[in-house]
């Protein structure tokens, strides 16, 4: 149907899009595991967009009550391995290759070999969730046993293949929040209001972004309560972020049921109930950059209708706020010009693009094409206007319209644009 | 002698504090991991450490010239594995389990399976300049085949456990820089000098930190010239970061020696050469915590000798940069002005341990003492006479003085505090 064809070319111009204006690196196994919501290779702007998520993430978590620790947990682990869990392992080739190639062994004796091996072997982990209930222990301390807390942690978590024999990497962000047992579902309630307002925070069409209960059936085993976060994307709904309230039985069992090490204050004393908050980084990047694309119509100056794709990315998700660009006649000291402003948003931490440096010549408007397409928020112009009275060109993504501005005063001026946007 | 059993005390100090002041997390493998400059489960603090250790890093490379860009790669490769490279795998348990435990197999087609398997596994990355050489002609287009350019990426790599048995994972930062052949020596010499002033900014005492030539035996394969810096733990020197001259033979070999595609504009046409900067930055947080660490003889009022323990971390490296607490009485007025600060901290992204929370009666040198090991920068006291004045008192980590301050001026105070450290 038109509508499907529609749909299919619209992903089609979002990935093609993402590839040329250097999110993601070209290949098509890389922009498959880009598409299903995997880590992949990411471009520059890859990189510095989902830097972002996590930056935000990271303060809106930990930073939105005192309560809230950060901590960081090996990805591989030898516990669970030596208990037979865990689906992923890492073995060593050359080691495993010669235990299988011993001469002597007989058949059963190979199996057996292989079996120690696979069992001495650190298995991956495939979520973050395992090393925040060990780390409950130690983190009591912290808070005088006191309910509730949280502990957060962002990193790599490796998936399963189920059966395609290929597994995958994902970037987590996992926030497990321990509370007294009679308060869990509040605060499952709690953190799904937070979180759902937190990714509608930077997206274009807000309403794009929801929220549902999981079906009875559907729950994980430890789990009462499970809420999805959900992103409508083209081609359907994908899930970004699962809250489950899961109880206290996967505490009791890692630390094997010692209730008396686990117990908090609370009113009574009990062991705390689990909230996990998980969300998927690498969906998230694809959400936003899907959910950020506009495609307008306009027309030119000689009355041309044109296409402008616009990647209309949140000011504080933006990778690169501003780009510097010279006008015409690259002299030496409009390069110098450049170079001195450039220091100065680097300083002030503004990620600024060197268009500058780019020799091939290329028009203002081509110019303003691309950076749209990579979602720069402003671009500058400078000229020789600018030697003589310090002032230049600001042109903004969103309104298309060109401001003149002192020299002086625009750093100053995105510094409070972006801090604006991040405070709304 | 006198002195080993000296340095073995001052070690095992600084492992015990480390454990104690939310560094890392207890247990005899997790610490003997962070001695060896490997990742282990970090506490709060030390994850904050590392934190801020790698953003000063990503900041100080990338944001030092236009012509640096931030990129990631998988952790996991085929293609590598596929050649037979890689020395380890990351395998699935049951497909491996069930694969050897086919009935009809004899021993040589188990041991063809097994290796069938491993061929097809994917193999994880053990540093990061495979996947910075892979993304090089990508990246040719963002800086149209102009040298000289580099690409920088953070993440985890997995060491083979070289007969141990015992794989580890290591936090590596690296950037790989492509310059003309002509110039990659000099560039091998200030990308040293950089580094070095680099980690030298944070330390203590600098010059624990050197930088030794590569003597030629010791040279890996394909370079011409190495360079590491090293630091000078009490139980002896070692490698914090690495510079290798590996000229193109590398990137050669990955692109199948497809001269037209790798060549760059530099005066001349050339295939670049390479310079590789690596850094472990595990062992960067114990570097850092072990240079910090001062041990101050004082007499206290009773003139009883007291040993105060510092962790005196730079102000842009300690995790927290102010503790709030309440002197005495813990009214509900005085919790609320806490609360009030704690969240104008927050925003303000300066991190803060809300002592107030405390519930345990404690005085106020015993907080201090605390305070001083985990390197809390400034401590607030709000008092009574702050609801009556607005005036609290903080006290200096490094010079113990107490200063009297209007609530009102304390943020400013604390942010051009850390800014004026930070661009020394």
């Amino acid at each position: 149907s038109t509508a499907q064809t529609e749909t299919l070319d619209r992903v089609s111009m979002l990935l093609q899009l993402c590839v040329d204006r250097y999110y993601v690196s070209p290949g098509q196994t890389n922009v498959e595991l880009f598409q299903r919501g995997l880590c992949c290779n990411y471009g520059p702007l890859g990189m510095e967009l989902r830097r972002n998520l996590l930056d935000q993430w990271w303060h809106s978590v930990t930073k939105s009550r005192a309560q809230v620790f950060g901590i960081n947990t090996l990805s591989g682990s030898r516990e669970t391995a030596a208990l037979g869990q865990g689906q992923l392992r890492i073995v060593e080739y050359e080691h495993l290759k010669q235990s299988v190639e011993q001469k002597e062994l007989n058949k059963e004796q190979l199996i057996q070999e292989v079996h120690m091996l696979l069992q001495r072997s650190p298995s991956t982990r495939t979520n973050l969730l395992q090393g925040a209930l060990e780390q409950f222990v130690p983190s009591l301390e912290l808070v005088n046993r006191k309910l509730p807390f949280g502990l957060a942690e962002t990193g790599l978590c490796f998936q399963p293949s189920e059966g395609s024999g290929c597994s995958a990497e994902v970037t987590q962000t996992s926030l497990v929040w321990f509370c007294s047992p009679r308060t869990s579902s509040q605060w499952l309630d709690h953190w799904t209001r937070q979180r759902l307002k937190w990714w509608r925070k930077f997206a274009l069409s807000p309403s794009s972004f929801s929220s549902s209960e999981v079906q009875q059936e559907e729950l994980e085993e430890a789990a009462s309560r499970g809420v999805r976060i959900i992103y409508d994307f083209p081609w359907g709904q994908e899930i970004v972020e699962t809250l489950w309230s899961r109880g206290d039985a996967e505490l009791l069992s890692i630390h094997k049921g010692a209730r008396s090490k686990l117990q908090c204050r609370d009113g009574r004393k009990s062991v705390p109930h689990v909230v996990s908050i998980t969300a998927n980084m690498d969906r998230g990047v694809m959400a936003f950059l899907s959910n950020s694309l506009q495609q307008l119509k306009r027309e030119d100056s000689k009355q041309k209708l044109h296409q402008r794709k616009v990647l209309k990315l949140h000011p504080v998700l933006a990778p690169i706020k501003v780009a510097l660009n010279i006008s015409r006649g690259a002299t030496v000291e409009l390069r110098q010009v450049c170079e001195g402003l450039l220091q100065e948003f680097l300083e002030a931490k503004i990620s600024v693009w060197p268009g500058y440096l780019e020799t091939l010549p290329t028009s203002m408007e081509q110019l303003n094409a691309k950076y749209d397409e990579m979602g720069v928020l402003f671009t500058i112009v400078i000229g020789e206007n600018t030697l003589e009275s310090g002032l230049l060109q600001v042109r903004n993504r969103d309104t298309t319209i060109k401001e003149t501005m002192h020299i002086s005063e625009i750093k100053n001026f995105l510094f409070r644009y972006i801090s604006a946007t991040d405070n709304i």
